[in-house]
């Protein structure tokens, strides 16, 4: 393991969070809280502890896929921990445990609090906890990748390890000016966002935390109704930029490379929107057949929000009937495409999936067919398949562990796989105890422990944080 | 498709239940039930209708892959129509959905019941609701296999078909003897149970009825409280015995072979037992952290009946703790042995994933890393991965289906999930509405069906069903 390379870009990730704390710190000036001093103060030693790591450029370059998922592995940590500290030194979360699970919750863009009252806090630490999801969309590294030029060779492992989805190599060849690209497209997506929402007569605070945690597929609300006391036409502002965020950046990329029919024909963008219109059709079927009236809107925006794994709310789905509760717990799994800030195993992958379904159910009537599996066109390379099919292995075997601890607290069963399910796939609110109107404060700490490794798992796609805590990629030989 | 030998096959099957219908007929004149007219008369339609089928010997012999499927799909599906005749015609389930469910969850090993109040039922009825697990446990195709001179080519086909597992290939030069030694076994392990059961005062009508049960792993009772009401040795025999019948036969195969290396070098077996004693280990905890007292006698029970897809109870485990729920949840994922009488995706097909898992791990970590997969020191063939592979994801959508379609009757997300979950993985109970206490006649009749095709569906390994399905499969080039 090369150790001097991996502290050099942690302490990156620390100088660059340094930086972002000065956005809360004006904030709290503005608004005349005093805490400032807490996000000036933890600023100021982050930015210290990050140069110390830095001073010295790593004279090994040796760096490999292992070092590349330890590295984005420890980076998330380490971001985790110092943007917790405010939270815990402030006295606004007095619990070491719950305030790293709030902010693991933020920069995971998962969305899912231990605030019993969210409209209690300070407005700095409102915008901090919804400035985490904006952080975290597009990852850390991606923007150090963007904005910095790194000693050579390890960009392509830190990409894979941090941005989502089964094929992030496709743009490899020129990666720092996609990174670039891509931080464009999100800055300027979130701006448009900004503008339509303050032309609906959202107050401008409000507005720049929706945004984030839009543009993140976050969820934080600075609201205990989550977005339910918003105007008609702020909440679908929101539902479609929901929907927007969820898209594979790589459509956008190509529409503004002017590739249009690359962009349209990726086939997972259009599953993606098949999936959507399916969902939010069985909904409102459902709703209609049980209450006698299917709220399109509500489905619409719920759908949105579960399925790019945002979880704002603008009613409490814990109460509808079976049918759409159920597709709202599909949606969470299916969740959005690869390259998207969205959580969830990913569109992308479930068409692989059933690509090999189709291929091996062909098989079996005409054994001797020779079939090859395309998506996009082009051939899906047969290392692709066997790690999203160990990709699958990994998720419900890590989902089953997790299910097993959480059990131990005794809450009922619908509420501890929801748990699971909505921190793992970074969605936010689950059902039952968890669903949008409660919250995850009643949990223990070993639970609270789990779900914080969960949605740090979830949103780096779990491989990172498996080869961290593997005592293979700590031996000393190899 | 080569219809005549499936033809052929099929009225095999029908002259076969015909021939076991002789069974209730007696049990019906024993206890002076007028229901032997209805078994009598059922057995002669049978026995007509199958001799018309196999008057002529097929004379083109072509039998592949696919005529296996559709082979042992059609069997299956017309042997549990002409059982379910009996019920509907006495009367005493005067519902055909409802009768057609009875008999398939008989046939299928499952155990499910729409039966409000078992304790209803005559003699007769009883006896041919548990002999159907009876007869379905070991596959009314091996049982062909064992008894008949086949024309030759199809036999290793229709093993594969109807045989559970992910590697049925192994005994396969010598089929017939295997077949006939395997159902020696079966008959021995029986006979076995049945006298330490009536040496523990069970009356013998009794006996019998819970000897097919257990040796089927059905799950069938004829009382209403299930096995509660036994003495604790009769639940003891029944648990060990259950655990039993769970084991691969080939395990009992090498013994008698007196290949005692190879049985005990059994990889799957040594993991079943594993399974078994962590989950029961994990249920005394979880009784005794939330109740005060873990109870290792209905621990064991439940664990053997549950991880085994039997489905008898002695207490109703659906007011246990969550963490003990959750683990009687898993091990009906997990389920028995593959080759032997039990449901659920198997251990052997867990082992595969787990070592998939592994490799895929030290993979990460060393990507110039080349491990080969093994197991009982053998090379699992790609192609074997690739099937086991398939089948994980085939489940999954079968299951989303299934939970679609019946969310639709608007029961709670618990009861949903474990109705299909019981049924597809053949153990009988689930929780909530559908748990021990509880039984599955509220469901719609779409409901019923679906869970009729589960049931089936899981009893076959999925690939029959699925295969029956295909438009391809019904095409006519090919």
């Amino acid at each position: 393991m090369n150790y001097s390379i991996i502290m050099y870009i942690v302490g990156w990730v620390l100088k660059v969070e340094a930086a972002f704390m000065v956005l809360p710190t004006a904030v709290a000036l503005i608004y005349g809280e005093d805490n400032w001093k807490v996000f000036l103060g933890c600023g100021i030693v982050l930015y210290i502890t990050g140069k110390l790591m830095t001073l010295k450029k790593p004279d090994d370059n040796r760096f490999y896929a292992r070092e590349g998922f330890v590295a984005v592995a420890m980076g998330w940590v380490m971001l985790s921990i110092g943007g917790a500290v405010p939270f815990f030194l402030s006295g606004e979360i007095p619990s070491v445990v719950d305030a790293l699970f709030e902010i693991v919750s933020g920069f995971t863009t998962t969305g899912a609090s231990i605030l019993t009252d969210v409209e209690a806090m300070s407005r700095s630490m409102l915008f901090w906890r919804s400035f985490s999801h904006w952080i975290g969309g597009m990852g850390v590294l991606v923007f150090i990748l963007a904005v910095l030029p790194m000693v050579g060779g390890q960009n392509i492992y830190l990409i894979k390890a941090e941005t989502t989805g089964p094929e992030a190599g496709k743009l490899v060849p020129r990666l720092r000016n996609t990174a670039v690209y891509l931080y464009i497209i999100y800055i300027v997506m979130s701006a448009l966002q900004f503008i339509l929402l303050v032309l609906g007569d959202m107050p401008v605070f409000d507005a720049l935390c929706y945004v984030f945690g839009t543009a993140g597929t976050g969820g934080f609300g600075i609201k205990g109704d989550s977005m339910a006391g918003y105007s008609t036409y702020i909440q679908m502002v929101t539902a479609v930029f929901m929907l927007l965020f969820g898209v594979n950046f790589n459509f956008y990329f190509f529409i503004v490379s002017k590739k249009i029919r690359s962009a349209f024909g990726m086939e997972e963008v259009r599953w993606y929107f098949i999936i959507f219109f399916a969902s939010v059709a069985l909904i409102v079927l459902s709703l209609w057949i049980n209450t006698g009236s299917g709220c399109i809107k509500d489905a619409v925006f719920q759908v949105s929000s579960i399925m790019t794994s945002t979880g704002y709310a603008t009613v409490d789905f814990d109460k509808w009937p079976t049918l759409a509760k159920y597709i709202l717990c599909i949606v969470m799994f299916t969740g959005a495409c690869a390259g998207s800030t969205g959580g969830g195993i990913k569109v992308a992958r479930f068409v692989i999936y059933f690509k090999q379904i189709g291929k091996q159910l062909s098989f079996l009537v005409h054994p001797r067919s020779v079939k090859i599996l395309r998506m996009d066109g082009k051939k899906i390379e047969h290392n692709t398949i066997r790690i999203v099919n160990t990709y699958l292995l990994i998720y419900i075997a890590v989902f089953f562990v997790s299910m097993l601890l959480l059990s131990l607290d005794n809450y009922d069963l619908t509420t501890t796989f929801t748990a699971v399910s909505a921190t793992f796939n970074n969605i936010g609110p689950g059902l039952g105890m968890v669903g949008p109107a409660g919250n995850f404060s009643g949990f223990s700490v070993l639970s609270k422990i789990v779900m914080i490794f969960d949605m740090l798992a979830g949103r780096l796609e779990i491989f990172p944080m498996i080869v961290l805590l593997m005592p293979a990629t700590w031996r000393r030989n190899g």
